[in-house]
């Protein structure tokens, strides 16, 4: 048995407009990276943990990626000890699943180390074990699945799980904008409203229709009338300064589409060239620089392969 | 130009469980006939109404079908006048889109006599000036899209009316059975809550993004832990005497699905095979007749032609 591994697990973006909490895909970059040894002596510890700026315990009962793994290595009844290094690579609230990335990445890398027992369907609720932590509440898959699926993920149901991967256009490509901000998930869940009206949902289920048709079609035009958001966006959007301009400025460009990365205050446009991508990037990122807030910016395809072994 | 026209518009199911209000399908059958002769001398006129029961107005002005084929004789600037007669081959308020089909049958015709000047995408705002008629208010374009368009539609969005088709597997068959009972479409929409719970409009976009991935990819799996209405069946279900049973039946036959046809009382079932959907339909036949209803039954697949010229 392999005693070591490296594995990298993506960023995601989730909600993808009219999709709240249902739809999710994963990202080519940024993402995080874990490395596991496993000891002969019984035990989970976590030993590093960099690009966190401090924030992030070492205590593996209180970290994602550590609940994750405990919950993984319990159910495979794993006798053997394990250690482990996590390494943020992306920015922590930032609305692109970086508890996700490093709970996927716990429980990937372990499944990998013992010779997959488990299928990545499988690893899900494990996964989900780390987010109970951030969320304070129930746990939601959009995160977690987009970025163990790979791809452009449905979360059909929470209860029971029901995940299913769809197929995208090859050429789609995802533009973020991070402005510098940080923003508590459980906050913005709390500011939505907890009744909607029905004409409003009419409207958002349509787009849902639409937005899946346009994706498993190729219809780009589809794509783009379908990225509408009439519940959640309009009110998360008060909380990131600046959003209307970006993305008008986006759509301007050429974008399809362009809306708030899970909770935000991360802002993602879909296109449909690399052209395209990067012309809206460049154009979102002069918005975001003009009321003098800073940001990081990453263009990528959808990535269809999720977390991957590096060593 | 020829001077006389019959024409065939089928019935169509609409909501389909978790799409209220933006999806629906055409049958094969029960479905409306109407004949066309151009005159001279100018006028719409409807020289006979059969199978209403004589609860159809026949002044043109008040008909769904008149008031339709007023609608697209004045946009084409027809200069001949129109005598029409229409053939009700499907109950009225049925839940299977009556009005729809005729008034789709009417303009159909008209556009087929004048050699195609208008598509059929064209054609919808037309046949939903006799809808307005129906509904009271503000028609909906879901049976007219079906309808017209055949096969499966999306209604994505009504302003502006934006209707797109969406393969099915060739599989896939409906089966219907529709209680011999007169519901009021005006009466189903008040009943309904104007205000829904967030949480529930998640469950419904969760099924919808469901259902369009299942129809899409041929996915019968996918199509049938979909079709889940949370939000509209439950309540419009209350109207229908027996349907809990009628439902659960159909799915102990196999049905992959069943819920409310448009506002009902239809209830409509899918299935992966006719021998299933024939099951099915027995056994609802049979739930039915159990609390001593009278019914119709209908097992068709989905039509994809939509209306067609007789002669």
């Amino acid at each position: 048995m392999k005693k070591k591994i490296k594995v990298f697990a993506p960023a995601s973006v989730t909600n993808v407009s009219c999709g709240f909490d249902v739809m999710g895909f994963a990202i080519d970059w940024p993402g995080d990276e874990i490395v596991l040894k496993i000891k002969d002596k019984p035990g989970i510890s976590i030993s590093k943990i960099t690009g966190d700026n401090g924030k992030l315990p070492l205590d593996p009962v209180k970290n994602t990626a550590g609940a994750s793994l405990i919950a993984l290595a319990k159910h495979l009844g794993l006798k053997n000890g394990i250690e482990m290094e996590i390494h943020k690579k992306m920015a922590l609230g930032s609305g692109l699943g970086s508890s996700a990335a490093s709970a996927v990445a716990s429980v990937f890398a372990l499944n990998e180390l013992l010779g997959k027992p488990l299928s990545r369907k499988e690893l899900i609720p494990f996964a989900l074990e780390g987010e109970k932590l951030t969320c304070g509440g129930t746990p939601h898959a959009d995160n977690i699945s987009a970025c163990l699926m790979g791809g452009f993920v449905i979360v059909r149901s929470m209860n029971p799980i029901d995940v299913v991967n769809i197929k995208t256009p090859d050429k789609l490509y995802c533009t973020i904008v991070h402005p510098k901000l940080e923003i508590n998930t459980a906050d913005t869940r709390k500011i939505l409203r907890k009744q909607i009206l029905l004409a409003d949902a009419v409207k958002q289920w349509g787009n849902v229709a639409g937005l899946i048709a346009g994706l498993t079609t190729g219809n780009y035009g589809l794509i783009g009338r379908s990225l509408q958001d009439v519940i959640v966006e309009p009110i998360r959007s008060i909380l990131i300064p600046g959003f209307n301009k970006i993305k008008n400025t986006a759509l301007e460009a050429g974008a399809l589409g362009c809306s708030i990365s899970g909770s935000g205050p991360s802002i993602f446009a879909l296109s449909k060239s690399e052209t395209i991508a990067k012309k809206a990037g460049d154009a979102m990122m002069e918005a975001l620089n003009s009321i003098e807030v800073d940001g990081d910016l990453y263009i990528s395809k959808i990535n269809k392969q999720g977390p991957k072994v590096i060593s």
